[in-house]
């Protein structure tokens, strides 16, 4: 096996272990990177000479860490003291932040090595740039995160950090088929991370295994890395369809159904879930919240630089912000608050909810990256969630099983996915 | 009256009318600074040349916005992309940001003109740097954000941009005697923030008057200019001594114990509220989120920079958050937000909370800025909070009454602290 293809958990081990060199993990990746990146166009930077002196260096160092000799590569709207981040704008073309992000310098610290910064949608939004998806380069990875996912997929890198202000790690992830994982809102610190709408942001990870995420969640929240482990018992699981469920595609729909079936056969109980009615009007508020903060966010971007923010993001995002009163704001904030104090009774006996990760497969064209409308109900209620590449259209496209926990349940969640993606 | 001493409504007013000019306004401010600021060191860099280019140049325009002319000046945490940002560390000495951060950004378009960034304490934690206190230079003027204050207070600017992660915005306002505020949390944009502890931070305003605290909200949140009006009947308040009230200054407590009798005749129908005894555990789940949050966002400089950060830091936050475990920061958060649901129960029959603004006035020397306690029970709750510098100590050391309102109250909140403000 290619050292390119092993998860970071994997590689770590074969480089403990003196099997394997960061080195030459390195030189795998880049040789991915050479040889697809100019059709997936996965990465807005590689750092290729400084990062490959660096894994040299830490060929000669005993273990920094559990990231030691590891690759790994960050959403372009991460801030890096080293190489340059453009927020996926023209406006900031090589720009030169003077400091790491608060991951980018824990993933250091463990020994992790920065490989680049992966392609972002222009300022994390919705106008896409243009990387294609790995799987099928005629189709989006998916945004915001797209590089990330892309990158991770493509063999290029084993872990890529992304963002998430609706749907933006979990889609690209789910397209891309790849695991994606946000933590409860606010668990990973987001100090160099461009602020899109602060109240929904949080740092995503793109990884090709749960044990990956358990891994970089660790050292992110520096802590000692634990040996990843499946639930030794079936969760305890709530399949919810969501409102949504009849935009989801047909042939999905049935992989879900099936799945449920699968994971009852396996031993979970699995009951299945209504959300709350309240919770039709979350996408509405979550859209007001995001808008609002999106157009105040980018002030200096709207008045200095405006001709060269894309249409779709002036007509779009921020035409909506500036059309949202603060009262509306307000309110849209405590409807969030108060559909939140719904949450323990949909864990009520129930260790994870189980639901689609996305509308449908990666559709085709780049330009733009797909439906977040499974994200705008999700993620104003803070969950943690992954979503895990369990399934495949008859094309071969991936789709993914979206598992969520309860508020701090992101510990219990990551070992109650693994059983689920064992046992389909 | 030197345009110096005039509120920003004031100036805005004299510009608009033709009585004043930028220009003047701006030049009668750098005499202040160029008078004073030798001692004071209220300013980390005065964009003097720029500024006054801009303040003509406004001259020669119809009003562009509230703050048509009016110079003002941002805490060095806050990122501008034409003048330095060093965050109160060595480390980013004469740093360069490539970005205006949203506030002012904001501040601009209305027509403020960036006169300069004011000095903050190490990274907006404890360390103080050398500021004075104008009102008596051998004391501190408070921190975090200690030369927001003492510019207002001093006549520099009338306006200055503050943060707060726990006191660092209603401290250095009451120890100066001039008005600070913070919004309900989340209301202003972070983005261009230097993140200390992201549950908790939030811009501060410091101002001459509650009627521009009132513009300068108006102007953040993009929304026109309200009238500013006194509540016109008295607000309902909740008089709270919380559990600090023995460590509160024994002057200090008369004075609001007075105070508080003068407001009864005034008008206004006062209660006597005690906290939930749960509220006694605020002050530790504010110490361990920031901390923990803190030592993870500043990852960067304690790998790369560890010599350049003073020994008060690194033995004191930073050692207190890495010992934090992420369980009790997760126990934290949650205990935190369950304290939270109990502020309805607070504001029940009340408009607004009344309670001291620190422990006392500003102390001698400037090697520390004062007691932050009461920040540490009013902080975690989210709640937007105005100090009114209406007390003097015998000495002519300035004292303030902390006055609270609900979640998102914000709007009323300043025209009930406007009339306790005017009955006493």
């Amino acid at each position: 096996m290619e050292p390119s293809n092993l998860t970071a958990s994997e590689a770590a081990r074969a480089i403990a272990s003196g099997e394997l060199t960061s080195e030459a993990l390195l030189q795998s990746c880049l040789e991915q990177i050479y040889k697809l990146d100019k059709e997936v166009k996965a990465f807005a930077h590689v750092a290729d000479v400084s990062a490959l002196e660096t894994a040299r260096k830490l060929d000669q160092l005993s273990s920094k860490g559990a990231l030691h000799g590891i690759p790994f590569a960050a959403k372009d709207i991460i801030d890096s003291h080293d190489m340059p981040t453009s927020y996926g704008s023209a406006i900031y073309a090589n720009a030169q932040p003077v400091t790491d992000a608060s991951c980018i310098a824990l993933a250091r610290r463990s020994g992790g090595v920065l490989l680049g910064k992966t392609v972002t949608t222009e300022f994390a939004n919705l106008t896409p740039n243009e990387t294609r998806n790995p799987i099928d380069t005629n189709r989006t990875p998916g945004g915001s995160s797209s590089g990330s996912a892309a990158a991770v997929a493509a063999g290029m890198v084993p872990v890529a950090f992304g963002t998430q202000t609706t749907q933006s790690t979990i889609r690209p992830a789910a397209f891309c088929g790849v695991h994606g994982y946000n933590p409860t809102t606010g668990h990973f610190r987001m100090s160099g991370v461009r602020e899109a709408a602060g109240t929904f942001d949080r740092l995503g990870l793109i990884t090709r295994s749960l044990e990956d995420i358990q891994l970089v969640r660790d050292l992110l929240l520096l802590r000692p890395a634990n040996t990843f482990k499946i639930s030794p018992k079936p969760p305890r699981i709530a399949f919810c369809r969501s409102h949504l469920w009849n935009e989801v595609d047909g042939f999905y729909r049935s992989e879900i159904e099936t799945a449920i079936k699968q994971l009852r056969i396996a031993g979970a109980s699995v009951k299945e879930i209504e959300l709350p009615s309240e919770f039709k009007s979350l996408p509405e508020a979550h859209r007001w919240i995001s808008s609002f903060e999106f157009a105040r966010n980018f002030a200096f971007e709207i008045d200095v630089h405006w001709e060269k923010i894309s249409p779709q993001l002036r007509e779009g995002r921020i035409a909506d912000g500036l059309s949202c009163t603060p009262e509306r704001y307000f309110e849209s904030l405590a409807f969030m608050r108060s559909a939140m104090t719904m949450i323990p009774a949909l864990f009520d006996e129930t260790d994870v909810i189980v639901t689609a990760s996305t509308l449908s497969s990666a559709p085709i064209g780049i330009e733009a990256t797909g439906s977040a409308a499974i994200g705008s109900i999700w993620t104003p209620l803070h969950l943690p969630c992954v979503t895990l590449p369990v399934f495949k259209t008859p094309e071969g496209l991936p789709l993914g099983l979206q598992v969520l926990g309860p508020l701090h349940g992101d510990d219990k969640l990551l070992p109650n996915a693994a059983w689920i993606e064992h046992s389909l």
